[in-house]
């Protein structure tokens, strides 16, 4: 697996020097030694409510919010990402996984024909640095900008001010960026899924997440990502995961992502934890495979499938 | 009558390690020993002014404020729950009550169709704090989040905010969530209810009140809770009372919430104290034999009915 | 005169240990040792502009400002409510008066056609503790309430946070709650103006200036208020003295409002203010023989009508 | 000259006793010892733009930003008023002028047909502290509120805040008051105008600066500034001098303001910076001579013409 | 070179005396020590998304960040200015160059037709300081005022309050002034170029970066400037580059702009970015020499065209 060492790692100028050798451990432990970034996306149960997690085509072990925890343990992801309370009522039992603090959220009841959308702040830094304190193995935290809506100023403000605070305390920031509201015509343009990449830089995230871009014009989704990951420059791109699909598919997909498109890794959530917590933990690790260790799609598949194991 | 011990008690990892006795203590208070919630709602004469204190059908003792008070302190219940003000003003007469400051509050006034619903945060935790500094018997705080209303994202974010502050200082948090507004169709939808408790489980409440889901597919009500109280994981599920009912009514629904539903006790005002001080004491005293010492419906009537007794 | 003791002076649970004596010496001043409160209220030349001061049927007297300090001096009155700066530039040379701060207030320009009623805070309470360590009289703070106004969440946030801080610094807290806004049809209906009582109740106000219902099923005002006092429990509930009108209508509706309907006092501007500081320190003496010493009305009227002295 | 002992300067309760003898020696300076205030308006860069600056009819001189202070210090004025950036970038250079900074500004772009007039507050009140600590010449602060506009309450708000804050600190206080938005039909009834006056009495404010009223029923201007110079009390009144009009038609307002009006003084901009450096320092010694020293309008004049000489 | 002294640098008065030698410093190392201000703008990657650095007619180099610092680093300029986040992830591999913070930014997706605009702050000063004191050569700051914008407010007080804090820290401050939005006509009307270039010096800004005027009578641009530089007074007035022409007009443009208008420097980001990396270089010295070394246009042309070379 290819690994990189401390010296490696590039670290932001707005890390304060106290900080740097925390934020270098945490690139480490979220990269898992190697730059790229496999991220474990739980926030949902505030953002689509429970409809991603019990129905049909859902394994009804996806019930119990239990599930994601054991599914990190026993997997093998880069972080969990999680809203705060969430890791705070389950992280005392699992130790061992890296977490991710996504600092906003909302719910998707209210329409986008009703109000263009905010996912507001939920707790300030200072929160998440005493649970850090506390004994918490918090690598990062995360936050969703809305680009585009009517309430994008509100989002890059808080944004803005959490990165800086986040970089000087030593943790990681993974912006998710979706273009959306009465303005965004088409939310997977490739020309404004590179805008979006390229304001996760000036706003200094370390990785941004985005939707894979939809070229209306034939290009392959990872040739028109290539456009994003050099826009993105230093800041780590990595491709959303999105609903749930067949593994081969899946695989294939984040294949071309990185070895095309340059994305660094991916952030995968439903087509995860939807499945039983064995298929589940067996997808993390070929999504780990190719992720972290440059995997063939087959080979991936073969871990997928249960036939070939993978861990770190 | 069922105990758990201290170490029994699950700390979640946001409460900070000089806080921890203080939040097991709590716990214990709260749940008289139990791990149980029997919440005595006390906040109606903000949310419904005198409608649920003075009327047809209400007992005279309720149109005076220490009717509540005096239930509190001859009745069974875990916590009394009601503004920081109401508490202030009657606490040093009654200070064997279990308080839970409920930290926001808004009337009835402004219809659903003139604007959606937002409860405004009334005061910071530090006023809580000290009020428990200065001797009054706080144990924890509470918070209604309307769900899917315009004003969501500033509820959520107050209440966000508020657990963190609330963990640290060592004080349980009961959250109210209530799907309204413009763009909820169905308030007690069985599925927006289960999106609810895993609301309140992501912003790291310990408790969630939520309405008894309504399923329109014949389900059986406590049948349809499994759903919520699955998705509430480690945050516990309470259903309120809504209005008087007659008490074999109230009970029964109350035993199949715990004993099918899962719920882990009950949130309960009006069908407590629109009734004389007498009846509104048996009632607490059946309610409790019920959630905290899992009496049968016809042994909890029998306490209601003055023919058994029940103390803690 | 009925004098009630320190000991009987019942001081809610958030007023600070340290705090505590001032808050009793406070109480008292304010009462005037009785309990009850004769509020003479000065705030209206923000609330109403000039026309309250100048014009037909309004003594000359009251176009100066002074006119309400003279008043406050030579008459007999509990508290002179007034905004922070008005007492600023007078107090120095009225010592001897007890003034409330009046921490809101709006102007009546924008008719509520345009918009509903906002009255927003005008200074912090920390402005108000540094005149009185200056050495400025301040035995407590007011503040407006417009129930039902789609501005109601920010008025009951700021009087919720005020009353912790005033509290917590042993100051009186009087709360002015008047249902108003769009969706309010009848303001003076006498169940809105319990259910008023009943939330300065639960912010923790030890006294709140409502207006006198009107009953429209021939109740009788007095009677009717009888519910609101009830309702506003340990808080003490004072009418609004309105518009100017004959003294012995005056004084029969306040003798009644105490005497039938469970008032502790009154809050009067007008009716005291625009007359000629001869006629107006009387009336001072009439209100607060009646209010401080229970008074008859006819006794009350002899000392208006100057032929019988009213002193404490 | 008329002047006035340190004695007889009436401090606000809300001064600080620590900052008592600045607050003195502030007033004193602004009023040149005379109790009554010349203001030099310099504040219209913003509020006008560049328009009250250049084009016809105004002197070339006063495109350049530099012709304010030099008529600062060459004419007689008690203080300048400006923005803290533009005072901060010339006072070093013109160390003896009084510098008032006005706290609050807006532009004429938006028209009022298209939303209500607000005017924000663009730095706290440190700001300007440090600026007086750093050697500036600062003796007071001025807020412009604009009454019955839909962001009244704002404006309110800051104001209300920043006199105590101000005052606290020693520093002079001048409110401009403009009765304008929507719901305001006419900005200069007389009426409406007292009403401002006694707005600025009950924020504290030393001064108010407003329009002179406009009767519509005959009666002389000045006549109608009686009731609003009572209405203000111990807040001196001052009318603004508006755009420009010819010297004595001028003077002649100014002298009947003060000597029938009441007014304390008078608040000039246009008026005296339209013009060429010469006659806009003769403008300003003859202003000051009626506002300072009582001098005939006769006599006025003829400073102005350069036939008699004004100093202090 | 004309080369100013530490004493020639006119020093605001609100810098405060112990920041008063960096101030000097930051100012002579962004003019370079000749009063004058080439600014390099590298902020679009937020306010134009991808859209000016990739596509028809732009140098695929500019795809990727990193060309900018390339740029930087090799050509001649008084300050980069870009996102707090960009500068953070380069500005250790790029340590030479002078950095300026700019602390808000908007994308242009939401339409004018949609709502006008606002620039929200992204970050607090603090964050900027710590940047300085980890070591990142940051020499001032910068922000965006769109004049006459609905929330012109907002923009104007944080524009406000930045300035204040920036120059206490002996940070220079450049604003961006546009005129935009419903109530605006014509963004380039003389007249109000003008009145934006007074409301930065009425601000305390150091240098204001304003669009041409576009006179409608025939006036020559750079005739019509002198207006605007006049209003401006001691803050210095640089003119945008705008979109892409060629270098001749371009330099031509600065040329008269300087030399005619009274401008004192230049603010230019895509007319330098869109190019290759050598070409991009060769137009930042042809700039500097006019901007910095008074060059004829001629000269600057051979600078361009690699016939002679400009260095500092």
């Amino acid at each position: 697996m290819p690994q990189i060492t401390r010296d490696q790692v590039r670290v932001p100028a707005d890390v304060m020097p106290e900080s740097r050798d925390e934020y270098i451990a945490n690139y480490l432990k979220a990269t898992r030694g190697t730059g790229r970034l496999m991220l474990f996306a739980c926030d949902q149960k505030i953002e689509h409510l429970n409809k991603d997690f019990y129905g049909e085509g859902i394994d009804i072990a996806d019930a119990k919010p239990e599930h994601l925890f054991e599914i990190g343990r026993q997997g093998v992801c880069g972080v969990l990402a999680g809203q705060r309370g969430l890791i705070a009522q389950y992280a005392a039992d699992y130790p061992e996984i890296n977490y991710l603090v996504k600092m906003n959220s909302k719910t998707n009841i209210v329409p986008g024909s009703q109000d263009d959308p905010y996912s507001p702040q939920l707790y300030d830094l200072d929160a998440v640095l005493a649970m850090r304190e506390a004994g918490v193995n918090v690598v990062g935290i995360g936050y969703t900008i809305y680009l585009g809506s009517e309430y994008e100023s509100t989002m890059m403000a808080e944004a803005g001010e959490l990165i800086a605070q986040a970089h000087a305390n030593g943790l990681l920031v993974v912006l998710w960026i979706y273009p959306r509201g009465k303005a965004v015509k088409a939310e997977k343009d490739p020309a404004l899924i590179a805008g979006a990449a390229g304001v996760a830089l000036c706003l200094g995230a370390d990785f941004v997440k985005v939707n894979p871009p939809k070229p209306e014009d034939g290009t392959a989704p990872a040739e028109a990502l290539k456009v994003a990951t050099m826009a993105s420059g230093r800041t780590g791109l990595v491709c959303a995961g999105g609903s749930t699909v067949d593994a081969e598919t899946f695989l294939t997909q984040l294949y071309d992502q990185i070895h095309t498109g340059g994305a660094v890794g991916n952030a995968t959530g439903r087509n995860i934890h939807q499945r039983s917590l064995d298929e589940a933990v067996r997808l993390t690790k070929a999504i780990s495979a190719i992720t972290l260790a440059d995997y063939s799609v087959a080979d991936a598949l073969a871990v997928f499938n249960g036939e070939k194991d993978f861990s770190l």
